[in-house]
């Protein structure tokens, strides 16, 4: 699997590849993941298109972190199944998209640029200011201020999660890996909290770092 | 089933009851309707809570939308399933209750109280009232330059109706039901129009509309 990488080429940040590297240990898959920058479009051209993570299993391509989840449940349906049966994963993965990961990349978007590799700053720069009308530093200004905005956001989470162990209900599914992604992406490229500690979705993330035998815990990133 | 009634005795505007009145429809099951107001606390005390909908069946009485939802599933299943069973569904109830209904009240407040009881009026008005530390009026000032604001957060629903028939899927679930019942409570109370006609949101609100025999759609309320 293509996965993005920052400067520190250990450094895997995408959430839309933490989704899929939490997949596949969901489903007990070994892969191996060969690190991308932005500015390697190239690289995967053969996939037909330009982003990560692009997935390589035998003679089959996959790009896109939603496809690549499909072509998992289809073609391993005798391993654990991460729950997409229901239209409701649907509903979540367009409320991370649009409402989770504009946010966050509102507070974090200038640490992003300084764990990105020299090649691919420029590019980040130029696509992120242009998207914003704004600097990325003017972006980041008075980020500490924002902190209850994205609390707010969250309530729906939070409240779901005290009602009930992971989203997708009793055990983990490709629900929680889509949020959980947001939340790791973060991680690995910042040492900004967003989280309290005593927060149940600081409970709920720390649940998803330490499973698979600790993948999300021992990643490349900040001991937030 | 007691549910929520307003001035007009037929106009049944509860979102929580039109979650259950859909759910019912569903299973295909018949249930008497009572109406009730917001001051009739008495009446419904042997539920052991003072809020709607509560359901009797037989020697059952259950109150609160939730558990309803959840008995008819176990009391019914080899009726039409409600599709619960996945936790993204406990999103979808809190994301309409904490992010989409107080949406809605803001633009809608003054209007739900005008078509309330005059017995519920001053309660109504009182209790929203201290709850915003606004008059309702104040609440509604310039609600038309606030569409863009419900646009912004309709986001995710109308992405994933973009993707597939249904919030649950290829057959409508109790989250459609969730979801359907803000909108629904919107248009028995008023006329201000949300949804625009070529919204992919609009069009699956006119698909609920019309299911169950057009249930929905024969209630007392705005052609909107």
């Amino acid at each position: 699997m293509y996965d993005l990488a920052g400067a520190d080429e250990n450094r895997r940040f995408s959430p839309y590849c933490w989704r899929i590297r939490m997949a596949l240990a969901h489903k007990g898959l070994e892969v191996e993941y060969l690190p991308w920058h932005f500015v390697e479009k190239d690289k995967i051209k053969f996939s037909g298109q330009g982003k990560v993570p692009v997935l390589i299993d035998g003679s089959n391509t996959i790009a896109d972190s939603w496809e690549i989840s499909k072509y998992l449940e289809s073609t391993y349906p005798e391993r654990p199944s991460l729950k997409m049966d229901n239209g409701e994963v649907m509903f979540i993965k367009f409320w991370t998209e649009t409402v989770l990961h504009p946010e966050i990349l509102k507070l974090l978007v200038l640490d992003i640029h300084d764990n990105l590799s020299p090649e691919d700053q420029p590019y980040f720069r130029e696509t992120r200011e242009k998207r914003f009308g704004l600097t990325l530093e003017q972006v980041v200004v008075n980020r500490q201020e924002r902190l209850p905005r994205i609390q707010k956001i969250l309530t729906p989470l939070r409240s779901t999660l005290s009602k009930q162990k992971y989203l997708s209900g009793e055990t983990p599914g490709f629900s929680d890996y889509i949020v959980f992604g947001a939340f790791q992406w973060a991680r690995c490229m910042s040492g900004f909290l967003i989280l309290n500690a005593d927060d149940i979705i600081y409970k709920w993330r720390d649940k998803m770092l330490n499973m698979h035998e600790g993948l999300a815990l021992s990643a490349v990133g900040y001991p937030i």
